[in-house]
């Protein structure tokens, strides 16, 4: 509720929230992507459907950044609507998920409305990764699918080459899908796909919120090899297609990938360094996972037994800085953490800096 | 398999095509709404997720649009979207779904995707539309939903105040849910609400699509009591919200409606009678509705024994004017009929005006 109205909040001030909330980029991008959608505006682009195999150039575009060349691409409205259709297709009820806690539980729901259930693997303990024997010990005769969401939200924490490839060979043995949610492949430079090992039962999510900063536009993707993606299409959410603007930004921002991507990765850095000098200051509060190989992490402030939701109302309320709390992410261990999120230009990651040990040295001198 | 294939050609010359394929809506709109999007492209409204209870406003918007204060509104990617939600909250397999033939067809897939049966009542005869009657007949214990896609597509045909009344006397009598598709509403302008009679079942399903031209947009909305959209709202395919761009267009559509409906309206009527004048001359050939309640109608061509599907081929190929062969439509009597669709320049409509009676004499002397 106190986040729904924090939402609120925070949309009625946008130009002067620093928005540190939902994983979202705000890091100014090349121009050639504004300019791409405004063409796209002026000829009146939108005023017919999208072709429904995707702007021209778009699924080609998407496979060559993955290096994926046989695959099929399903254009989407965000990568979250790949995983809804696929739960859909691929769950029945009783079946189970292999997943973990934390998670992004919006995930966890849709295996729910297909009355499966996602056994949720404690990874809130070193090293903050789904081990491949963890897996292994949860599948049983109604696991399904293992959900690998890679780079983790909200940890931040990266998979290696021989893990991503234990957990495909876990999902393989037990002869499960893998979804894997690469929302946030852009910000790990050693990111490996799980479909390199397991391709026939890998569906790969694909998002541009993140890395291009699209997440208004809402336009992801859903690969998988042809026979894996047939049953999944049957139930297409979006049968007329994705919005034809955010396409024309998709299909710009993979294009100029060179200049944004090194860009981002920078600012991500430094700005991982600010929130670390911060969190420092204060007293009880650790970072789990450094560097995030995502463009996020948890702040844990478990020992400073200050509630993470009145962490976030006074960030916002006090300081227009919006992080959130971890209620969101973990019903477990929600209350344990904050979930910042560092796409943003470096000089509001500053005001963080400065807010934040504030707020917290207030509330923790407010505890009786 | 050709259709597909001519959707492709169409889109590559995207910028010489006359669109009479897709309902879609080429005209030219007040600049308002192209300004909208521009301003929110270069404050880069898109770098954040769009406020999941849609864009201040517009729901509201939407809601004084139909007269409907006290309904729930959610915003979705399309109108279709809605419906899609729907089925899969409302149905379950072995269910029916009282519906015509002709049909919009998508939304049959998605019944069948639930396990459910769409019941295709014959509405492809005098005066072709659906009638109480008939729709009590093919009541079942097995009903959950009768849909009433009005005014219909692809016919033109419009239903009311006391047809839409009975309707949803039949539905009340049953216990059905009545999904009311309001896609063509703004042609309409004696268009009646299911809701008015029996508000606590029926959902609406609302399209940005056709009246103001955004169907590249992918935005529309589903309304219904805070008690009926409930149940539906468990299966939502778009918690992260809808493109903010097009929500931005829907908003500022709304907001100058009284400019471009009655000039879209006297578009369409004139561009009806370029149509009928076309098909006068051309022996064998009727239009079995006319004025058309929507944005388009069927050109009848079973005394032809022309194949719709060469009809669609030539006059794409040959003239660079598309229009839809009824399979599309519908399975039955797909081979008796084109559709058009007029929401396009008048001047532009006078090239199907020329085109069509010389493509069907080719055709039909080209016949044995």
């Amino acid at each position: 509720m106190t986040s729904i109205d924090n939402f609120e909040f925070a949309h009625e001030h946008r130009r002067d929230v620093v928005w540190m909330s939902q994983n979202t980029n705000t890091i100014p991008m090349p121009r050639a992507i504004k300019d791409a959608i405004l063409r796209s505006v002026e000829e009146s682009e939108y005023n017919l459907y999208p072709f429904k195999r995707g702007l021209s150039g778009l699924p080609e575009a998407v496979k060559e950044d993955l290096g994926l060349e046989e695959q099929d691409v399903l254009i989407t409205n965000g990568g979250i609507e790949g995983e809804y259709m696929a739960t859909r297709a691929l769950l029945r009820p009783g079946d189970e998920v292999i997943s973990t806690d934390p998670s992004f539980l919006p995930i966890h729901d849709q295996i729910a409305m297909a009355g499966a259930r996602a056994v949720e693997i404690d990874i809130y303990r070193e090293d903050y990764r789904l081990h491949a024997d963890w897996a292994n010990e949860a599948a049983t005769a109604r696991s399904r699918i293992l959900l690998l969401i890679d780079p983790n939200n909200p940890l931040g924490s990266g998979y290696t080459r021989s893990e991503v490839r234990a957990l495909a060979e876990v999902a393989k043995d037990h002869g499960l899908w893998v979804i894997h949610d690469i929302t946030y492949r852009d910000f790990n430079p050693g990111h490996v796909l799980a479909s390199e090992f397991y391709p026939d039962k890998t569906l790969i999510s694909y998002s541009f919120s993140k890395g291009p900063g699209l997440a208004g536009m809402r336009v992801g993707a859903l690969l998988g090899m042809p026979d894996a993606l047939t049953p999944v299409k049957k139930y297409d959410t979006n049968v007329l297609g994705t919005n034809v603007l955010a396409q024309r930004a998709a299909l710009a921002a993979l294009q100029c990938k060179g200049e944004w991507l090194p860009m981002v990765r920078d600012i991500v850095r430094k700005n991982q360094e600010i929130i670390r000098t911060a969190v420092k200051k204060v007293k009880g509060c650790s970072l789990p996972v450094f560097p995030s190989m995502a463009n996020m992490f948890v702040i844990d402030t478990a020992q400073t037994r200050v509630d993470p939701d009145a962490v976030e109302e006074h960030l916002l309320h006090d300081h227009l800085v919006h992080v959130r709390a971890g209620g969101y992410l973990s019903k477990r261990f929600g209350s344990r953490f904050v979930r910042v999120s560092f796409t943003i230009p470096t000089a509001l990651c500053a005001k963080f800096g400065d807010a934040f040990p504030k707020v917290m040295e207030a509330l923790a001198s407010a505890k009786p």
